[in-house]
């Protein structure tokens, strides 16, 4: 069985909603329940970097995935990430030699009935598994390598920038 | 943009439920839901060739199955399944050459607000696109060659017969 | 607060799916967590009778219903059953006297996706709070006497027998 | 039957999500779908009279409610509201007499999987149906009137400031 690391940052993947006064925030992710419903037969490591909106992240916060990935012990990584930044944290992971990083999120968050969520995770981790090693966002049914991908917002998904 | 074909067969995934004097029946396909939720970016075809339990079908629908991959104009071809039989159905496939052949399923039908089935059919997906030309088994997370799985009834999951 | 006690007794609304060689089947209900996810600030106490399609129903088991809602400390009931005999057994329970007592249940099962078990629940409980003693069918929106209902099994709804 | 009249004014009960730059907004109500889901056997009209979070409804939107509920030909009236404000807007109807006249909402969005939005609306109908003419607000499973119930944030429920 391959080992496989997910680190989650955020994003609408993770976004709940409390009521009232209050905004629609970033929650716990529920990255842990959906591989537990999909009742997955690979041993996995989660671990929660940060809970921030992909436009909220900093360079320190791109640091800090870099490093989390670059010591993890498996070569197959999963990293859940807000989708209007995630181009650019692929990009910066670019360096990291000998493993196979795989970056996902979800235009709708995990928690609603009708969500990109779960389909994504399962797409991403079949691709974590399966690509050479690489740095690559798996979004709407398709692998895109680093640099050669960004989101289309009025379409609502990515595109290549390459075709 | 890679051309995936996809072939419904029946099984738990497609279940629906008539209330009443009825049983637990087999409906038509979520698929193109799943597919439209997620927002795919790939072109698909989808061919419905038999609403059936797995446990029903027979080496006539087994040729059916064969007949319509090795006649498809797509490499990439995606197979909802039962899962009681599935491993057999695979075997079946084996002969086809030059053709990558991912069968799925779930365990729990993809109408519940809980099931393994969204997951499964991104991960399938993906593995579609990403292996070697083969038949292969895409459960639980894993993707398995065919000829090397069985379903574990007791566990409730598929489970390699090499390891 | 009024005190409201729910009893459980099967049904569709109850069903669960296991895979493979089993059939559908009714287990734990579902009460309970509806209950929970409303948030409902009454108290009330849950009462699991028994298991069963309606259709498989004895008069033994109505006489244990019977029993129940007779020695139950509260003047509102909630009873879960399942709807082709639901009829049947709200016309047993009419000599029960000083009571409000609702049947309800689902034609499709609570656990689907789309499902009118949470919306019949929350009705009903509204009904049991609100109606004056006596026996009624709450099912599509709409609250029947006892001995004035049917399934209409065609439309797949309940109808005044009186209209 | 019961010629039943919805209105529907905004509130978290009809909020979606719009990924990326945007905001949790106010879309289209789901109520339709809720009902149709739960495929209520009562002539219902559904009326949209604003889309707004009630924070920001304004005395001229409660002026619109309530020549809207008066001059409405039903005497069965059901408006889902945000729960910030629906305790101001229940008083605010209170001249509008020979109505029953429900407020209800939800305290999660009911495009959640999880959400107390559908088991709201089914207690609500249930309420207007059965409820002597006058002003409540329906939520957590209970009937307040109008005038004697407060939101209590901090458990996020409604509590009657009569108790």
């Amino acid at each position: 069985m391959t080992h496989l690391h997910v680190f989650t940052t955020g994003g609408t993947i993770d976004k709940i909603y409390f009521d009232a006064l209050s905004e629609y925030q970033v929650g716990t992710s529920p990255l842990d329940s959906i591989l537990r419903e999909a009742n997955v037969g690979i041993e996995y490591e989660l671990t929660s970097l940060m809970k921030k909106d992909s436009l909220e992240l900093t360079d320190a916060d791109r640091e800090t995935i870099f490093d989390a990935v670059s010591t993890s012990g498996s070569d197959h990584i999963l990293i859940t990430h807000g989708t209007d930044t995630m181009a650019e944290t692929a990009e910066r992971l670019q360096d990291i030699r000998g493993k196979t990083i795989i970056l996902t999120g979800a235009m709708q968050p995990a928690r609603l009935r009708s969500t990109d969520a779960i389909f994504n995770v399962g797409f991403a981790i079949a691709a974590a598994r399966l690509q050479a090693p690489g740095v690559y966002i798996a979004m709407n049914g398709r692998v895109f390598p680093a640099g050669q991908v960004r989101k289309d917002r009025s379409a609502g998904r990515f595109v290549s920038t390459e075709e």
